[in-house]
């Protein structure tokens, strides 16, 4: 792929999103960081909170350029505004030097990145809140416990099923990777998605590796673990702890009763 | 916009989906409508069923060409085979005339597609699926009344509130359309996730109308349904009835008890 094109332009890109949690803003972080372009990160800036909101608020209409966002991460550069995660990456990536341009490509990773989207990160979310994102994890724990069992036992290994497919079908190519024999922004996608899934369900991550059913994917998250860049981040204060935000950690959602 | 590309090639469109409800490929279905472009639509040939299996199968890894996919809607068209929903969208929209093909527009739609789609079809199905999508409504109605009661009272309200942020929004321009000052696909989005969730919930969605808050929305929705190929579309028996998928009605789901 090309250089990535952010490193010959002056326009700087500008990450929004809530301060205190890696959330979804995560996985946009992780393409900066990969690609070594730098940006700007409202999230660790002052008036984090008031910043997003500011932008959710009903009065804001967006403008002449941009429509209204709905919800964050969103993304700034230039005079561009947009939001929704797997939206932004598309996006980004091209110009990250993460994806092609053009071609087929595109959308087979973006399926591939709202795949494994839906599977690690919105499904890991419905895991503590099953019936309603208004109401606390507490006002809805005994529902939790039977959501986050279909998922360990159901859901996770179907899509860690699926990732396995991708790296054993004849399109990923060589080297590991989930797509066309290089890495691209789907494995960063992945990498912390199942990243954030094993924090908040560490046994149930730890006896699927042991299984052994999933090896390929498992290489692929330990691979991106390594890469010097990430590396650097993960070990940087940049990397923000897990916290109450889409992968959280409740010991009780691990356990079986009956 | 151009005149529709998919008018002057000859490679065919195949939808495959699910036979018997109309589900996410519904939406697809009424992009080649309004366009007027043929296509193949399995759901409504032989063998449905077995033939979209065939591509979720563990022993698909897809070929040299495309990787395996996940679930449907899934588009062929010639050589390329996608899925995703909005992903597939992305790609039909510039080549239906339903969206242009490049620029800051296709990162504007495509984010206004994705949220659409999750506030009015995913988190539909998680009203009556709150628990365990392997598992009947019949195992989870308790909880699905409880997910309802807060779709009904927070969610349905707060991604209508952001489509009339949309329409009200200097972007939208004239014409009532959500995007541009003209129709594009996400009209189309809107329309269905709309016409299914009122299935779903009747008397919700028409308090709501009543209540006059979001009248650009039910305005397009309106327009929509009287838009000449879609109005002869809705009127014939390739619009299949709505039934157990994704946009269900049970009654008792719009009930407040207490």
């Amino acid at each position: 792929m090309a250089e990535p094109e952010a490193k010959r332009v002056k326009t700087e890109y500008e990450l929004i999103y809530w301060p205190g949690i890696p959330g979804r803003g995560e996985v946009v972080r992780l393409l900066f960081e990969e690609a070594g372009v730098g940006y700007i990160d409202t999230a660790k800036a002052a008036k984090a909170a008031p910043t997003t909101l500011s932008y959710m608020a009903a009065t804001n209409l967006g403008d002449d350029k941009n429509p209204p966002v709905f919800a964050p991460p969103i993304l700034k550069h230039g005079e561009l505004v947009i939001n929704q995660l797997p939206n932004i990456l598309l996006y980004l990536a091209p110009k990250l030097g993460l994806a092609p341009a053009s071609g087929d490509a595109v959308y087979h990773l973006n399926a591939i990145a709202l795949t494994i989207l839906d599977g690690l990160c919105v499904e890991v979310h419905e895991t503590h809140h099953p019936i309603a994102t208004d109401k606390y994890y507490e006002d809805q724990k005994e529902e939790a416990k039977l959501r986050a069992k279909a998922f360990r036992e159901q859901r996770l290994p179907r899509y860690l099923t699926y990732v396995q497919r991708l790296l054993d079908g004849e399109k990923s190519g060589e080297g590991g990777w989930l797509y066309g024999g290089e890495l691209t922004y789907v494995d960063l996608v992945l990498f912390q998605c199942l990243d954030g899934t094993q924090y908040a369900f560490p046994k149930t991550v730890e006896k699927l590796r042991k299984e052994g059913k999933h090896d390929g994917v498992f290489k692929l998250y330990d691979a991106i673990k390594e890469r010097p860049n990430i590396k650097a981040y993960l070990e940087s204060d940049r990397r923000i702890d897990y916290a109450d935000g889409i992968w959280r950690h409740y010991p009780e959602l691990e356990e079986d009763e009956e």
